[in-house]
């Protein structure tokens, strides 16, 4: 397993399990990844943060990064709150919010009277009995329910436990409901390629690095790009045996993929 | 549509929306209930309750039905923990319970340390985000996860509002922990087989009569039964125009429902 079989253009890197992990409700960086991404950086590598992170504000993220020795500023980070603004507005839906309380802000702009669509984030303890029921009871009350999720992972490493994530109860509701919720956020492709966009980058050029096997690792292949899968965050032995993804490259740790990253990186004069 | 191509032999009641709602946490018998058990059991014809009641145990469960008017003796009544108490029996599993507070004394006989599967009721505000990571929790950490699910109702009717039923909380951990959940209770024709075997009755004579399109009506068809849908309890006019299941009859209530079923009654002398 190698990258190096066609050069590298472009780096998308996942933020939760890969630069950082939460141990007692604080960032603590994984050993390495400050280091790595300040060298993704020197090398004039176009670079952007991919995250399905929802339990936060993208510039309250950006700002508990920095806190913790990241050099990354807020417009290189692509989280999914601020993709479904534009899909509202698009579409002139009105959301119900079963998010996590600390995400509110990015869409106090947005009109969330008379619902006409439910969104769905990471809720974490906010995934109370009662606000589950409030989401489905919105939803069936529509004549045609509309259920947008802000990824689907299944679950993620927090405090040395694996976690429930939004999939879990998107999956719920799903079934409740008897409906398919739109994705935005990874591994939706519209989510990938508007992440590429931004930085002019095609997939067949860019690398996504990920602790996810399904949604960073098998969505980025899934767009033509190659997914690195690493030993870190929700990482566990038996997703090196997964049933339909093979990552490009498995690497103990962000440190090892930005090594491998940058011996097939094209170079900035030629990107 | 109609009952009488057929005799009936046998007769299947589910409880919650057929005899009686909930509502204010008190039980209301639907009008015309009470005649119509009494109706029943006066013909002769052979009557068990089956019900995916799983949030008290079988014994407060008949005293609150005898409560309100219930003709009702414990031993007609089928709910699924019981019969997972004997699957747990047959197959030395020590459960982990993600179920409601009142269910519980109905597992005190069953060894529950060091769990080596999950069964899972309807918890209702149990359903807490502690409370379902810590199940999850529980089977991501067995080599071979087992989950048994009493029952897979999307949701049932309380306090004039529909709310999330055991069968949307197991879609969640299935696809968090990658599996399929053991369903005891109905759809399941070990379950309704079970029941019918008690009175000593063949699907092909017997009808159930229950508010549940897919699981009491589509399920007791599926085993062979007719399927009897009331417009009561959690009925929804789209359950009408299911797209796969047809019942064999639609009454607006149990009582529309039992002068139909009396009507096909092969007479107590002949079954």
């Amino acid at each position: 397993m190698a990258l190096r079989n066609r050069p590298v253009r472009a780096v998308l890197l996942d933020i939760s399990g890969v630069l950082k992990n939460c141990v007692d409700e604080k960032d603590v960086a994984i050993e390495g990844s400050v280091d790595a991404v300040k060298r993704l950086k020197s090398s004039g590598v176009p670079l952007r943060f991919c995250t399905n992170e929802t339990t936060t504000t993208r510039s309250q993220l950006v700002t508990r990064l920095q806190a913790i020795g990241f050099d990354i500023k807020e417009e290189e980070v692509y989280p999914p709150a601020p993709a479904v603004c534009r899909v509202l507005q698009q579409r002139g839906l009105r959301p119900y919010l079963l998010v996590h309380p600390a995400l509110k802000p990015d869409f106090e702009h947005v009109d969330q009277t008379n619902p006409s669509c439910v969104v769905l984030g990471d809720a974490a303890h906010a995934f109370s009995y009662a606000n589950v029921n409030a989401a489905f009871q919105t939803l069936v009350a529509m004549e045609t329910p509309v259920l947008i999720s802000m990824g689907q992972g299944k679950y993620y490493k927090e405090d040395n436990k694996l976690v429930l994530d939004v999939g879990s109860y998107k999956a719920a509701l799903e079934y409740a409901c008897g409906l398919k919720a739109e994705v935005v956020g990874k591994p939706s492709e519209t989510f990938f390629l508007s992440v590429l966009d931004s930085m002019g980058a095609k997939p067949q050029d860019t690398v996504m690095v990920g602790d996810d096997i399904e949604n960073d690792v098998g969505g980025a292949q899934k767009c033509g790009m190659r997914g690195v899968l690493v030993r870190t965050g929700k990482y566990r032995p038996s997703d090196e045996d997964h049933p339909s993804v093979t990552p490009d490259l498995i690497a103990n740790n962000l440190a090892e993929a930005v090594d491998e990253v940058l011996k097939a990186f094209a170079g900035a004069s030629q990107s």
